[in-house]
């Protein structure tokens, strides 16, 4: 398939002259053609134009066609073929074995969310009967099911080209709901992103839906992105990224004349706990598989273990020469974007040369674009005192911090900010410890891990990939797993309304063969 | 039961010394002893500190513990007895049997959320079992559940100085959630907010709840209710009142180190549309109920019907006149406070000199604080391009637009803001133009009814009261109903913890019998 270097608006492309960028090969340090053109105030607003126009059409459309729908998606992205994991191993400088990890993982999404429409729980449909007979009043009959909330702009990630970008977990969630999605595609993966959405809009186009189900808006800049959350159509966002990113969409929602939600994920440091019992008798076995999670994927995962928490002491010192020399044996490895790789230099830069902060190791990079894995030790003390020792570095470094003792290691917890994970390693010993620690760490993050890394987000139903700011814009919503549908839809009431008017999923007769609350009580 | 005029924090009560202010009495027009001492910066930070030291106990107690919780406190207002009647209506001007009604509601809402906790789908129980033997990779063991966001802010609104106030529903949902409350009482209602702010109190200590799982902070002036939500402990915000209000919340929330979620209900017009059929058919029948809606409680309800749309014509000429003779035999009724009646006649005063809109009629006031009802009328031309005429006028006043046909009564819905509710008079032959404006108002209101009027919110499991902005500034929640405790909740994934470190409500045998979704399918 040709890339146009165009944005994609409902069934045809755009003919922009907006600014014109490429692609960039990391590895190779070169640029990657076509020429790709910045879509322009027209192209936002008739995207955002054709989504508004679909919106009631397609959010209707019976979920039996919309789970058909996101299978099409899933079949059209495969149909792409070895075409997509070249160009987006060029474009991301990820191995072809980890993209191809994750088409399969972004086709399994859609397919999930597929069997959640068909099993029709999203529906939330209630239903009160009336009671004329009731004392002192009568009760009115009152319906309510769940409906799409109205055209989305997500906005692609950069360190997951497919599973988090175009057709990832956001558009996936959205389209499920009955929204119309609006993608803003990320710059560093502007061809991958284009097949991806010809593939979207191949399957809306087989499955005889409005165009305007799908738009995709390439560019470069902040102010297209600004601009598209700014359009009166769009109802909500979708947004993985960095935390600076993530607030300027915030306070560009709020600032609207009708706020929207963001759902944004942004910044974590995903702290690890090594309980005492388990790193006495597991220390080798946990800084392997730590400093394996540490440097997958270049350090570049939202739930990369950033921080690790233990009690001062021999154990604990024999982990921190344990992981050095693991990571000593390991390579440095190209980042996604030359941006980011900048920033982590920074980041490791500013983290070695606070006072507090001791250099455990660090691999040397080959060259310019590649990240060298690090390890720093601090105590508690200068982590309770100096915040940049919490901040998230993006990349393939963290943080061991020793506790003097077990009310250190809470104080430190309840210091923290929000975050995506929290890991205990930990043995049958330490589980009256571990009961001090999950009531704080519940109240931290949004998943909790015993014995194992937090890298690695399974998508199925009892996934949480949220939790509070600043992990978060929205702690009370997930963007992986079944339950990201919820973010886009709300709630209907209907009064006194006649069968034949209701909505299927809320009528007596029940064709849908969905779960109903009837008076509070849930049945078939 | 002497009231003290003094904030309740915790267990205790305030001594403080800030701005001092009284009740007043809207009907004889004259101040209400005693005095009362705005809550300050230290008891609002006294109040938050306590909230966030009973949060991790108070969260844990058990769905049965909590659920009697809530009985208790509906038991407590029960027993404060006339007292409490005699002095809402007193503070409020509404009629004794108004607030019985309302009491019994509050007192009902408690009891409904009891309901809901012992139920337990609250807890959106989730289980995904490990899968060692998966290919590619085994599946850990993730399980989800619902916690209590953290302490919230409530404040009282004016127009319900039970059901909507201390005690009231965004108290009753968040508590059910196992959310500490700091309340914000209404200055309209001090006294009545104090005697329900004991009675909640009295709850907590004979339920042996730690003393910050409730708190009160009396006081005037909007530097209070702002310095509650800039506070760190507090995590989210329950508020009804004006579009003003609530949008200076939203920014204070919005603008915090970490923002949290503002749950505000503001503005609704609350359009009824006179379909064809319906209206030739029993206009009269109509015309009467209607006005009784429009004046009920002087007009102050969020759902009070502020808009009425049909199609210009012979039928809808003898509506407005039919409406106009019903007016007149309605009395002026004293509003709730002094700054309520002051905006009700400059809102109406706004509309009357608009040059579009005539007046159809108005009813004499008889004193100062009392409400006229009045009715206007407009063509849709004018409430297309004339944005005052869709502005909210709180009070028993009602505007009449006439629709040239159905294609402008489908354009000013269009044009419409979000609202709480969208009422359609319908008989069978109506249907199919109540088709084509179904998707509209879906879009544009929370509860759509056939053949009611929108005054009267049924608390059950179906109702939503809310809708998009700016009716509410979160359109996926209600805050009536039992759905209401999803705005207080946000889940936490547990991976591969062991089942005595899982809480109850995702082990494997299933100690509080609730529904849990296994593998994506629910059972029990």
């Amino acid at each position: 398939m040709a890339i146009s270097g165009q944005s994609i608006i409902g069934n045809s492309q755009s003919n922009s002259k907006g600014a014109v960028f490429q692609a960039f090969d990391t590895a190779r340090g070169k640029p990657i053609a076509p020429d790709f053109h910045s879509a322009d105030r027209q192209d936002i607003e008739r995207a955002c134009t054709l989504a508004q126009a679909a919106f009631d059409t397609y959010r209707e459309t019976g979920q039996e066609a919309r789970a058909r729908f996101l299978e099409t998606i899933a079949q059209q992205i495969l149909d792409i073929g070895d075409e997509l994991i070249l160009r987006a191993m060029a474009e991301s400088g990820l191995p072809r074995a980890r993209l191809e990890g994750e088409r399969g993982r972004t086709v399994g999404q859609l397919r999930l969310f597929a069997a959640v429409l068909r099993e029709g729980s999203w529906n939330d449909a209630r239903i009160d009967p009336a009671l004329p007979e009731r004392q002192p009043l009568p009760r009115v009959d009152l319906r309510l099911r769940n409906i799409a909330i109205g055209p989305v702009a997500v906005f692609g990630a950069s360190n997951f080209p497919l599973a988090f970008s175009v057709a990832g977990g956001d558009t996936a969630a959205a389209l499920a709901a009955g929204c119309p999605v609006v993608v803003k595609a990320h710059p560093a993966h502007p061809g991958t992103s284009e097949l991806v959405g010809r593939a979207v809009q191949q399957a809306v186009a087989s499955c005889k839906l409005p165009e305007g189900v799908f738009s995709l808006l390439t560019g470069v800049g902040n102010a297209l992105g600004i601009a598209l959350v700014q359009n009166p159509q769009i109802q909500a966002v979708g947004f993985t990224g960095s935390r600076q990113g993530g607030l300027a969409l915030m306070q560009a929602a709020a600032a609207r004349p009708q706020p929207i939600p963001v759902f944004a994920e942004m910044s974590s440091i995903n702290p690890v706990y090594l309980l005492p019992a388990a790193l006495a008798a597991r220390g080798e076995a946990i800084a392997g598989n730590f400093v394996d999670s540490v440097t997958m994927g270049a350090g570049q995962f939202c739930t990369n273990p950033g921080l690790v928490l233990g009690l001062a002491g021999a154990d604990f010192e024999r982990f921190a020469q344990l992981a050095s020399q693991q990571l000593a044996q390991r390579s440095a490895a190209t980042m996604l974007t030359v941006g980011i790789h900048a920033a982590y230099q920074q980041g490791v830069a500013t983290l070695a040369a606070q006072a507090e902060v001791r250099q455990l190791g660090r691999v040397a990079a080959a060259d310019g674009c590649q990240a060298a894995p690090a390890l720093f030790i601090a105590s508690a003390a200068a982590f309770l005192s100096n915040p940049v020792l919490g901040a998230e570095v993006f990349g393939p470094v963290s943080l061991l911090v020793a506790c003097a003792d077990e009310a250190e290691l809470l104080q430190a917890t309840e210091h923290l900010e929000g975050q995506l994970t929290a890991t205990l390693q930990m043995d049958e010993g330490d589980k009256a410890l571990a009961r001090r620690l999950l009531p704080v760490l519940e109240r931290k993050a949004g998943r909790i891990l015993a014995n194992g890394f937090p890298t690695g987000v399974e998508i199925s139903h009892a996934m949480v990939h949220g939790g509070p700011f600043p992990a978060t814009s929205d702690s009370r919503s997930t963007s992986v797993g079944s339950a990201a549908i919820y973010r886009f839809l709300r709630p209907v009431s209907y009064q006194n309304l006649a069968q034949d008017l209701l909505p299927e999923a809320v009528q007596d007769a029940n064709p849908l063969a969905i779960w109903q609350r009837r008076d509070g009580q849930l049945r078939k």
